[in-house]
Parts: C-alpha cells; structure tokens; sequence
C-alpha cells in the first residue's frame, strides 16, 4: 500500500467540486458533489443517536439499494430535527442531482453538517447545483473537502493505492470533523471513494470493520450526533476480480481501507476543539473486551481526567476514581497506571520512590500512551481522547454566536 | 419545622471541634472531630465506586453494629488508593478517639477528603486529637464544618427542629463538596446529627430516602467519587417515643431529615467548582422513571450542553443530541423542550415564530428550570446541574498545585 497525492477523486473515474452556495453566511465553500462515472456498491455506516438527521434517514433508505453514484454534501446547516419538511428537502436534494446526472434518485446520497434545527435554505441549493455540476472535475477534491468543513480547522483528505493481483486499486477519502471524541461529538462526515471491484455486502462488512478500528476508537463507543456518516462508494473501475469475501485479497483491500479511515479519524482527533494534545488510553486485565472498553470511554470521556492532561498533571487518583466508577468490576490491588514506559501506580498505589517527575516529563509531550492494567483477565481495549482547555469552552460556549 | 441557627451541634448532646492539624500544608482548619454525649443509633450511604477509600471500607465495617457515638474526619487527604496501610491509618484514627472518649473503636466513624493516592500525615493526626479533645464544646460547629472543607469556596451547615408529639427534635448537618455534579465529582461528605430516637433500621431507611431526594439528585445517578459519605447519628436525647415505620411521626422526620439533606445538596450545587448557573432540568414522559433519569443524567453531564448554558446560548440541538444519545428509546416528533414557561421546541421542531429571545432572556439568570418532555409515558426524572465555565477548567487543570 503506498500513499498518494489527492484524496476521494484518486481512484479511476470519480469526479468532485465544492462551492459558496449560499447556506453559511460568511463567503466560503459550503456545498460538496462527488459523483462517479458509474454506478458502483456503496456501504454506509451511520449514527446510533435516536433523533437521526433528515440525510440519515434517506441514505439509509436509499441503501436498501446498495448502489451509488453521487453525494452532496452541505455544510452550515445539519438538516437535524426538522421533521417531514427536512426529509423532503433532503429528497429534494436527491431529485436534483439525479435529474442532472440522469440517474435514478435512489443513486444519490445526501448528508449535512451544522447547525441542528433550522430548515436548509433550499434556494441556496438549487441555485447551487448548477455551478456545482459545471465545476465537477478531477481536480476538485480539495474543494469539496473543504466544503464540508464546519468548526474544523483543517482540511481532512487522503489517498492511497494498493495492488490486487497485477491491478492498482485506489481509495481516497475526505472528512470533516472536530471535537468528536467528547461525550457528545460534533458530527463526524466522512466519504469515501474507490475504484475496486467488490460485492455490496462484502463492501458493508470491510467498512464496518474499518470504522470500528478507526472513526469508533475515537468517537468513543458509538455516542454520536445526529448526522455522523460514513459512506464508501466502490465504482470497480481498477478491474480487479472482484473482491471476495475471507480472501487474501479482500485483506489486502482491508488494510488499505483501515488504513484510509485510520488516518482520516487521527486527522479529526488532532483537530479536536480546543484541543492541545492527543492521548491513547490502552485499558488491558479487563475481564472482557466490553469491560475494557467501558473502563476506556469513562476516562476519554471524564472532564477531571481531560482537565489533568491539559494541566500536565499526573493526578493519577483521578483514573482511579473513573476506573471506579466506570462500571466493571474489578480489582483495585492488581490496578497498574503507566505513562510511555514510566509505571506510577502499581498494585493499586503510587509506586515508591514517586515517578511523578518523569511522569510530568511525559505528559509535557503533546502526544503519549497511558496503559492502564485493571485486573488479570484478557479483555483489552484503545481510545484516543484530547484534552480539555479553555479553548473547548470557548468554542462550545459560542459556536452559534 | 423550623429553621435554626447551628449546625451539627444543634441536637441535644451534641459537640464538635475543629482544628489545622498540619494535614494541608496551609495553615487552615483540617482536622474535625463530632461527639455524642451517649451512643445511639447511626445510619450511613457510600460511595458506589469500585475503589472506595480507606475510610469508607473502615466505616462500612463498623456499621455492620449501626451504632455510633463519634466522627472523625480529616481534609487534605483522602486516605484513597493507600492499600493496607490506609486501612490502618484510618483504622488508627477510630481507636486514637475511642481511647480518649472510653468507648468501642467501633463506635467512632472515619472521614477523609483530598487528594488520593498519598499516604495520611499520621503524626499530624496524632499530635492533632488531644487539641481537638479539647476544643469539644456546642460552638465547635462551625470550625467542625469548615475543617472538613477542599475545593469548597463556602462553609455548609444547617439546622431545623421539628415537634414530633411534645417533643421538640432537632436535626442538624454539615457537608463539604463543590463540583460534584460532574461525572467523576470531587467527594462529597455529609454529616447529620440529630437527637431523635429511632431504631437503627429505620433510620437507615429514612436516610437512603433522604439522600435519594437530596444529594443523588445533584450527583446524578451514583457516579461518586471513592470517598461519598452521608453518615446520620441519632442519639436518641429528645425523648420522644421511639419512631416506627410508616408511622406519621416517621413521616414527619422524614421531612425534615429531607429538608436538611436537600439544604446541604443544594449548598454544594451553588459551590459547583467554576460555576456560573444552577439549572434543573426536569424530564418527563418517558416510559420508565429509570429512562428519564438516563436522559436527565446524559443531559446534566453533557460538556456540550454545559458549556451553551454557560454561554447563555438557545442552542436546543444540542439538547437533542443529547437526547438521542441517551439510550432510552424515545419518539423524536414527541419531543418539548421549555425553558421556564417558553416552549421552544414542540413536536421535536423549533416553534415559529422562534423563541430565542425569550429563552435568551431565560437563561441569563443565574438559576432556571428546563422542562423536557421526550413522549407519552408517565417515567419523569429531576436533576440539578451547573454550567462549565472557563474556571472549571482553570480549577481542575490545577488543583494539585
């Protein structure tokens, strides 16, 4: 697998543009076409939040159909609790894509981002497609990826090509994303794009894979908005035969698609809102994976913890009162706490002489490890989180204003 | 009932002291001590957590025999994550005060707040129990009160006295906390005395009651830090006739033990570490009492929805977000959200013509209600949160130090 220039349109035949339609108020790109030269298998993977936006709601229905050809995306407004006349708009938006490709509706996939409530300004929109079609073209993914940008402060986008028996298949990918590793995240978008061959359901089953080992290790445990969209549009123009389920190939594709939503996801935590440092919680001991991964969330997700990584503070009695009361039994004496290669907590207690000096050398860095060992089983589970500044407040506390 | 000056020394035969033992290295109050006059029955509710403190295993020990006559508790420290050693030292602590007042090590509960993972200056506590012997005395309330303090930017205390038959019976408390709505709160400890005779059963049934009304419902849903305690010692002076179950008498004290409960709750609420607001949020029409807790709680906890409160911002999205991913199964077009008396969104839509100005209104006030409704049914659920401000940031990045 090697890395390339680009991003959703490197794999053969995919075109996209992004344009100032209109929605946001301030001059800048917020309307994003992707579109294929054919049809292809498209998988998505959506929000588990009960109050799912109107663009979530009709890609799952479209998906019914696994088939693809063409995303719009907007920014600026999330299309969220906007009830029936949401998901005509969304339709609408839909409608007007196929009827200037000249594919079925069901073809095209629809999301948004922004602000939950309000409807989407839909003459913004249909004012803006025209443009949008006329500006579609190879070069185009940078502007779409910044189309879809809301809060986020840089662009998310990635290419790579991998080889399949003596054919290069290509995946590119774009998202938007920021702060979404807190408890309830800003909404998370990402679109991918490829060119290989491969069965829809077998598409499905390597996109949720992916996700879980990527977007999900961030999002922390599927707590997501109302918009979060991952779609993966697979248009088999590399003319490999076609991927098979449990097959070296199928793993190779894996690899590279992991490795695709892997670093879109690491784009999105480096860009967290307010965020001055990424850190991975390994949680290991645990009596099951489940356990592991709910001790993990509540720290990556426990303001006192968050506040102690941006203070550089090793305050390790607050991980043990997370650890405490993150549900799981387990033992407090077998409890380890090691920061990079330093261990601070060991049996349950600080270990003598104290390690906190080299400790606060780490967590200096803007980047590091914390192992936390909960008991002797073999449940284990990785999060990244940020830290908590005064920045995260200051974003949240005013992002409509 | 009757409001009263006092704290804990209010009931009859009650005295307390407080004194800088030299456990915080400032020159404050850190060590108190609570004395009865005889023994009497006493009634305890701890921490969930899965790393309770030296103290907290110590005192649910001694509760196995529900009958007490002294408290001691120290600030500075928490005697958490200390292993055997803390076990003893907290141990230590009970039979140092037991000696000087004659009585069963048994009979004398332990109490520590502060910072986890150290061990506790036994010298200083040593050295600190003959002064605090000494200082015994009705006045001692208020250094007693402000001995057990952290973070806390106010002392907290309260007393009542209520007739039961000819008999007047007094109730008085102190607590310490401040931040503790938090998802892993700083501890929270409360100490209530009365004079009342009652069996110990029954006053442990009256006190789950209590706190259930009172301190879990700023706490959210038992999410406690290793050290929560709430110990109630009834020493049975009043002379009134022994209070049964489910009697009107029982009725009465109830009353007034929740009336001192929720006092203390809501001093600690106002103490919330960096806050700016108190705010309930009352939640209804969910099917279960346990479902509109899990949505309360997600909302009370949320960073999102903390931070626009602290922003005074209408950003009810934010609130749906939340909402959805609450858990619970709810209908989103059933949804209500009102602040005080303005209904801004109906039908899981924002009304039109918009209320934001009003609700803008709203929420620059320092306390308000927010009633959300998410369905049909009759589960309805109450909890008091507070905003995140810039301070609670600047404090938790900082405690330590």
């Amino acid at each position: 697998m090697t890395r390339t220039n680009g991003g959703v349109t490197a794999p053969k035949g995919f075109k996209a543009s992004g344009i100032h339609a209109g929605i946001k108020a301030a001059p800048i790109l917020d309307l994003a076409l992707l579109v294929s030269d054919v049809e292809g298998p498209i998988a998505g993977v959506f929000t588990n939040n009960r109050i799912p936006a109107a663009p979530v709601i009709l890609d799952r229905l479209h998906l019914k159909k696994p088939y693809g050809q063409a995303m719009i995306i907007n920014s600026g407004n999330a299309n969220a609790c906007t009830g029936a006349q949401g998901l005509l708009d969304a339709e609408e938006m839909a409608i007007l894509v196929a009827k200037r490709l000249d594919i079925p509706p069901t073809s095209v996939f629809v999301g948004s981002t922004g602000v939950i409530g309000p409807r989407l300004s839909m003459p913004a929109i249909r004012n803006g497609i025209p443009l949008l079609m006329q500006r579609l073209r190879k070069s185009g993914h940078r502007d779409a990826a910044r189309a879809i940008m809301t809060t986020d402060t840089t662009m998310k986008e990635i290419a790579v090509h991998t080889r399949i028996g003596k054919h290069l298949v290509s995946i590119g990918g774009m998202a938007k994303g920021s702060g979404m590793i807190h408890p309830d995240m800003a909404t998370m978008l990402a679109y991918i794009t490829t060119d290989a061959a491969i069965h829809p359901t077998v598409l499905q089953a390597l996109l949720r894979e992916a996700v879980d080992s990527s977007f999900n290790t961030i999002s922390v445990d599927g707590e997501t908005s109302t918009n979060d969209t991952v779609l993966c549009l697979a248009n088999g123009m590399a003319g490999n035969p076609m991927l098979q389920a449990q097959t070296g190939n199928a793993k190779i594709f894996q690899l590279a698609l992991n490795h695709v939503c892997q670093t879109l996801a690491m784009k999105i935590c480096q860009d967290g809102e307010g965020a001055t440092k990424i850190v991975e919680i390994l949680v290991r001991g645990a009596k099951k994976d489940h356990d592991a991964k709910q001790i993990a969330k509540t720290l990556a997700t426990s303001p006192l913890v968050k506040t102690a990584l941006f203070g550089e503070d090793p305050n390790w009695g607050r991980f043990m009162v997370a650890i405490g009361r993150s549900g799981p039994a387990i033992q407090p004496k077998h409890i380890e706490i090691a920061f990079e290669n330093v261990t601070m907590v060991k049996n349950g207690q600080e270990v003598t002489p104290s390690k906190e000096r080299q400790v606060q050398r780490v967590m200096k860095k803007k980047s590091y490890t914390i192992s936390i060992k909960v008991g002797k089983g073999k449940g284990s589970s990785k999060v990244w989180t940020t830290d908590f500044s005064y920045d995260y407040v200051k974003i949240n506390a005013s992002y409509r204003s």
